[in-house]
């Protein structure tokens, strides 16, 4: 029986044989997919994939899409016009490392060449391969990730449902995006609302352990988070009460397997 | 008879109404797709698309694929940290109207955007849908567009070939992204030898212009060109004589019609 660990380590293993390594763009690209990262994203895709009784490694590549739509987000977002951060998973970001332009432009190549590896798979049909690329296009563009990120610049005294929102843009469509992409690969359809519950629930929760964990680090935060909103107890609250909700949806949707409840309370516990 | 000029109003006005407007976001993409532009690579498409005997007005979904692709890489490359210029077609560039880290996102939210336009057509097949999507990231990523950029972040002195290697990275490879795609669509295998040739005489053709004009408004440029490595005479040469091939080559091309000749005349009269 294969664990969770074991596919994690086998995606990173894909990862390293999969990205080429001929020139210092494509370095560029290896540096920001291979140091470290949570791969929460794709093992979420592929945890699910097996929850639906098909096999993981047969999907690396729409998981391989997924990381790397995500990682040139964070690519950009640490660039100096943006977060200005030196140091990601304990490593100079990749602009520090690589130079600013440069940075700008690996970000750049990778969002464009996330499409291929879905255009490009030899297992899907033609119309998952076109429903996988839609998907991945719209959590990623100007009505999902971006939108996000664009709405966060603007919002200085956010509401907390103004923050959820953006929350919801920023982070919540590419969890529903591993999900979607599950499905459509399963070829599921109909009845899929608990999952896509499933993936808001996940969002939400997923931003306030951040919003939660920023203030741990940094109590004088500038920026408006759920602590700051709310208050730290009200916080805490909120967190517990939809972690539970969500750990009971998850017993229910994974019930003859294991995979996705580790990759859920080993994020969540 | 339709003209070129009544093709390009059209797009035009397709793009108009296609755009939406909704949010600051949309609005910057609209900026960037709406204000001027020679329209080149999409026009170059949809004129073959009319020598293959096909209707271009069917088709101009791929063509604003096409076109937003080439938009996003101009909103990046007028970065402060790319070129740093403030104004493109006359009016400010993206990030001097809309803000620095306002046209980074928005640059991100086009390149995610444009295969949507792709994956939601309703009149291609599922393969034609898969192949374009292949074709434009390819041209757009690690191996086309991108590569290009970031090599002549790299090159402070290139010799003539490794300066013509660039511009058929950073140029060439759209414009021959417009020929594949006009193959894809009207479905044309084998015998494209003779088209594939058009592109690359087109790609090198368009870029000695370019750097020509480069030097006449501004003889002290900092950066090598053809212009820097030949000289000016040779230069003419050049260019005249590449000229008389893609001229005579576009007349067996397009020998039925005229609007592909009209285009290729109108950019290199």
């Amino acid at each position: 029986m294969r664990t969770l660990l074991d596919i994690k380590t086998e995606f990173n293993e894909y990862l390293n044989q999969t990205l080429p390594n001929r020139n210092d763009l494509e370095k560029g690209i290896r540096y920001a997919m291979l140091e470290g990262g949570s791969r929460f994203r794709p093992l979420l895709f592929l945890t699910i994939i097996e929850t639906f009784g098909l096999d993981a490694s047969r999907y690396f590549s729409i998981a391989l899409a997924i990381e790397m739509v995500h990682a040139s987000s964070l690519v950009h977002d640490d660039l100096p016009e943006m977060d200005n951060d030196e140091i990601r998973r304990g490593i100079p970001t990749v602009h520090k490392a690589f130079g600013h332009p440069q940075a700008l432009l690996i970000g750049d190549a990778m969002l464009a060449n996330s499409f291929q590896y879905i255009a490009t798979n030899k297992l899907l049909l033609e119309t998952e391969k076109v429903n996988l690329i839609r998907a991945l296009s719209e959590a990623a563009g100007s009505e999902g990730l971006v939108l996000g990120q664009y709405n966060e610049l603007a919002s200085e005294k956010p509401t907390l449902d103004e923050l959820n929102a953006i929350h919801h843009l920023k982070t919540g469509k590419m969890f529903e995006l591993s999900v979607r992409a599950a499905m459509i690969v399963a070829n599921r359809r109909g009845n899929n609302g608990e999952w896509l519950y499933f993936s808001s629930l996940l969002g939400v929760l997923y931003q306030i352990k951040d919003d939660f964990m920023d203030f741990k680090e940094n109590h004088d935060l500038k920026i408006e988070t759920y602590v700051s909103i709310v208050g730290v107890d009200r916080t805490k609250e909120i967190y517990r009460e939809k972690r539970e909700s969500l750990f009971t949806l998850v017993k229910q949707l994974d019930s003859n397997g294991s995979l996705l409840k580790d990759l859920i309370e080993t994020m969540f516990m």
